[in-house]
Parts: C-alpha cells; sequence; structure tokens
C-alpha cells in the first residue's frame, strides 16, 4: 500500500494512493495515520478495506489537492549522520563505527511540496535527501537487525533539510541546524516493505534549480534500515510512527568546491526510486 | 498555581495543588496539561476556577495515590549542556559561548517518585538535578530575553538522568546517552512564574542513599531561563507544552575521583527550593 494525507496543513486526510490520480478516502475509519494508527496495527486493518473500497469503485480523484506529509506529526524525529560512505569524505569525516544519531523538532515535519524557508540569520542553507522509515510499533531492545523488519511500516522520501552553521557553528551538536520551521519535507507516500523489492538497492536524486546535485543509491549505506532500527532500539523505546531519517548520500551544497547554499528563488527537485518524488520551493526568512 | 497530575502512569488526571495533602481535581474541566491546555490559555483559564473550588471546600486528599509528571508527554524535550560553570569545570569542558542544545526523547517523562531503570548494557549512569522550564505558547524569533517572560508556564524539578558511556562513547552526539526509558523524572507540581519570588536564586540539592552530592544554585547558572528560552526560538517553533531542563549544578557521578555510577537498588532524592522534591529507586536493567 501506499499511504497518503490529503487536504489543507493540519488538516490532512488519511488516504490510499491507487495511482497518480486516484485515491481511496480513509477518513471515515482512521483518525489519522499517528501513533494510535500504528500502534493498533492498522497497516494490516486498513488493507482489506482499501481493497475492497477500489475493487467497488470508491474512489477520489487526487486533482489539485494539496498533499500532505504522509504520516502526522511524530513522537520524535530521528536522524543518522554521515551514512553514506561518500558523503562522510565530503564532508571531511571519517567513516563512523556505529550509528550517528541527532534529532529534529517534530514540528518540521512538512508535505513534499510545501516551501521550505530559510530561517532568521541563516548563511548555509542546505539540502539533503534521504530514506525515511516509519516504525510501525512500540520498539525497545531488539534482538538482531532481522528482528527490525517486523517493526518497520514503511519507507518514504525525506528532504533532511540543514543549516549549517546552526548545525556546526553554534554550541557542538547537531540539533540546532536541523530544527528550523518546514525542516522536513516528508513523502509524498508511506510505501509499505510489500510493494519495494529491494530497499538497498533504491536510486536517489535532487535537483537545485534543474541542476542534478545529488545522485545515489541505497547500496551504499554504511548500516542499513535493520541496523539501524536495532541500534536505536538499545538506547531509548521507539514509539509507532516515529520517523528516521537515515542520511543522505554525497552532494549536499556544504561538500561543493566552494560550497554553494539555498537561496531565496530556489527549487529543490528529490526522489527515491519507487518511493515518489517531492518539489520544495525555497523562501526568504519571515 | 501548582499544577499536578495525579492518577496512575498513562491514566494521570489534572490537578492545582493546594497543600501537601489537599487538591482541586481538574479533571472534569481539563482533558490534560498538554499541548492544546498551554497553547489556549489554559493556566489563566483555570486560575478562577481553582481559587472558587478552594473556597467552595471542593478539594480532595492526595493520600497514597501515584504523582505523575505535571505535564503531558510534550512534543520535544530540550536540554541544556554545560550550564553551571561549576559543572563544566567537573567535566572538563569551557564555559560555553552560547548554550549547548541536545534532546530527549520525549517518552522518557515520568513521575517524580517513580522508578528508574539502567538500561541494558549500561556502565555509567548517572544523576542530574536541573530546573525545568514549561513552555506557554507557540514560539519563535523572540526579540528579547525579556520576551521569554511571556512565553514561560512554569518551572518544575527534573533529574535528567544519563548514561555517560552511551553519551559520549557511542557517535558524538548525546542523544543516546540522555533517552533510555525512565530518564526523565518531572515534578511534583508545575510551579506557575508568579509563585517564585526569584527564580534565579533557588538552591538545588540532590542525594544518593542519603550522601549529597550535588548542591547547587540557579544563581550560578551560565545562561538563565530567558536567554535560554530566546536563543532556542532562533532556531525551532516552541510548541506549548515542551519541557527545557536547563542544566546541572556541579556534583554529577562523572565529575566525582573516581567517577561513581548508579547501581541497582540506589536512592535518588532531589529536590529545588520551592519547586518540591523527588524520590526515585533504581532498578536494574530489564
Amino acid at each position: 500500500m501506499y499511504l497518503m494525507r490529503i487536504g489543507a496543513f493540519g488538516a490532512e486526510k488519511p488516504a490510499a494512493r491507487l495511482d497518480d490520480e486516484t485515491y481511496v478516502d480513509l477518513s471515515d475509519v482512521v483518525h489519522d495515520f499517528d501513533e494510535a494508527f500504528f500502534g493498533s496495527d492498522g497497516v494490516a486493518r486498513i488493507r482489506p478495506l482499501v481493497a475492497e473500497r477500489a475493487a467497488a469503485g470508491q474512489v477520489a480523484s487526487v486533482g489539485r489537492q494539496r498533499i500532505g506529509a504522509p504520516i502526522a506529526r511524530p513522537h520524535q524525529i530521528l536522524c543518522i549522520g554521515l551514512n553514506y560512505r561518500d558523503h562522510a569524505a565530503e564532508t571531511g569525516q571519517p567513516v563512523p563505527a556505529e550509528p550517528i544519531l541527532f534529532t529534529k523538532s517534530p514540528n518540521t515535519l512538512i508535505g513534499p511540496d510545501d516551501d521550505v524557508r530559510i530561517p532568521r540569520g541563516s548563511t548555509k542553507p542546505d539540502w539533503e535527501v534521504e530514506l525515511g522509515i516509519v516504525i510501525g510499533r512500540r520498539t525497545s531492545y531488539l534482538d538482531s537487525p532481522e528482528d527490525a523488519r517486523a517493526v518497520i511500516a514503511g519507507y518514504l522520501v525525506v528532504n533532511d533539510v540543514s543549516e549549517r552553521a546552526f548545525q556546526l557553528e553554534r554550541g557542538g551538536q547537531w540539533t540546532k541546524g536541523k530544527s528550523a520551521e518546514t525542516f522536513n519535507p516528508a513523502g509524498p507516500w508511506l510505501v509499505t516493505p510489500d510493494e519495494i523489492a529491494d530497499v538497498l538497492a533504491l536510486d536517489m536524486w535532487l535537483d537545485v534549480n534543474g541542476v542534478r546535485q545529488q545522485t545515489g543509491s541505497t547500496k551504499t549505506m554504511i548500516f542499513n534500515p535493520y541496523v539501524i532500527v536495532h541500534h536505536l532500539s538499545q538506547f531509548m523505546v521507539l514509539e509507532p510512527g516515529d520517523l528516521i531519517n537515515t542520511g543522505t548520500p554525497p552532494g549536499v551544497g556544504m561538500g561543493l568546491q566552494p560550497p554553494v547554499w539555498l537561496q531565496p528563488g530556489d527549487v529543490m527537485r528529490l526522489g527515491i526510486e519507487g518511493l515518489g518524488s517531492q518539489c520544495q520551493n525555497v523562501l526568504a526568512s519571515r
């Protein structure tokens, strides 16, 4: 299944995508794709209903409606740093021995085509296409990476927008440079694992103003999604609906010579094979 | 006012404390002390009601009921590191030029007298008595520290329980050592600012097994609560109900020679002048 949320920001309705034009509305049976939904095995519960409604022709058209993030604001957004060998190299840092964890404020979550706003005082805003993981059930102390498969609800595209001066020059931890309003476009869909032939072989890309900046594949991840979820579960309890951004491939602005930073008026387009694509306009600070 | 939540974990009822024995139940008018409550100016709204009920003798007795954290699980728990001059010195780190930000998973929040459980694989669990701030309204880009006064709903005691090996030896960011289950005892009360003569002159203390380990005062904070809230509001949107742990005074286990770590069976008692006290039993990992 391809879960999505359609409608105005803060009033999105849960739906299941059938194709680029049509979807099954689920707002009569699901409050939202949130912690309660994932925590009550909601994905399995709606599966037969979606098939039934699709077969009965109970479908709607996306048309020009806004597409929101495919999940409600999560309990937490966890992020893995330097998780692609080439990206670690471009930042001048060694390949980490275990996953580097940092966090983003959950209220950074926006839809895939919403505007990204440069924060006040920003001098180094940057882009990061990433594979996102959504947790499907309450999880701690997994015995093995293999056990992580059962707790992953699905995958999605995220843009882990970053302010490098805030991240690296303002006090030693990365959160300050990751948490500005609009800094986590997500979607368009949450794709359940059964729809993905091999999550470890998905092409990824990001363009700024039509110029390809990031080209990568989940093949070159250092720590794969199962290793990440297993690892994190040793340090904290993962809640249903939690979002994990798994790191970015090479080609961020910080890695260019000289570095290139986002500017008001820029357009970011990005996507991951099978998970859809995003397009954000970059706005000046308010 | 002194807000508190009474009852079983996950089913706490909102209340206002009158004294050590009695409280006014608010569960018929307030769903919870959560984002919606603070964001709708709930503190001001209940103030006359609490006075009215107290005057009418509509009070209940705490008795042996469990006291929960005085706020619901927040959107985020933000923490300031090395915010007392002497604590920075004991950790061997320089006094920071601006507030160091890290985060804790919101689901670490527990009541003031709940058990603290050592996580699996832990070798260096440690204590930290801290002044907590709860945000009272949606906040970004405050113009000055003075403006932060109007967005602070109140103050409380927190124990920023930490696992130093996870924090410092497992990947470079601190979140891993701060986010284990039960790692954020909070309360017993959320104390509104009008009840506190001078938040910058509150004595703080923490005992382990009856031995005084931390003695401090908010007088020696490097960045005071107004500076912290102003600063954070430049980097992210603070939501109503967000919790900020403002750093710990000297005397953590890591700073002793040789270091001392928490053990199963230990008892932590801690408090802040005017904000109440906590008592946690330390349990072995599960």
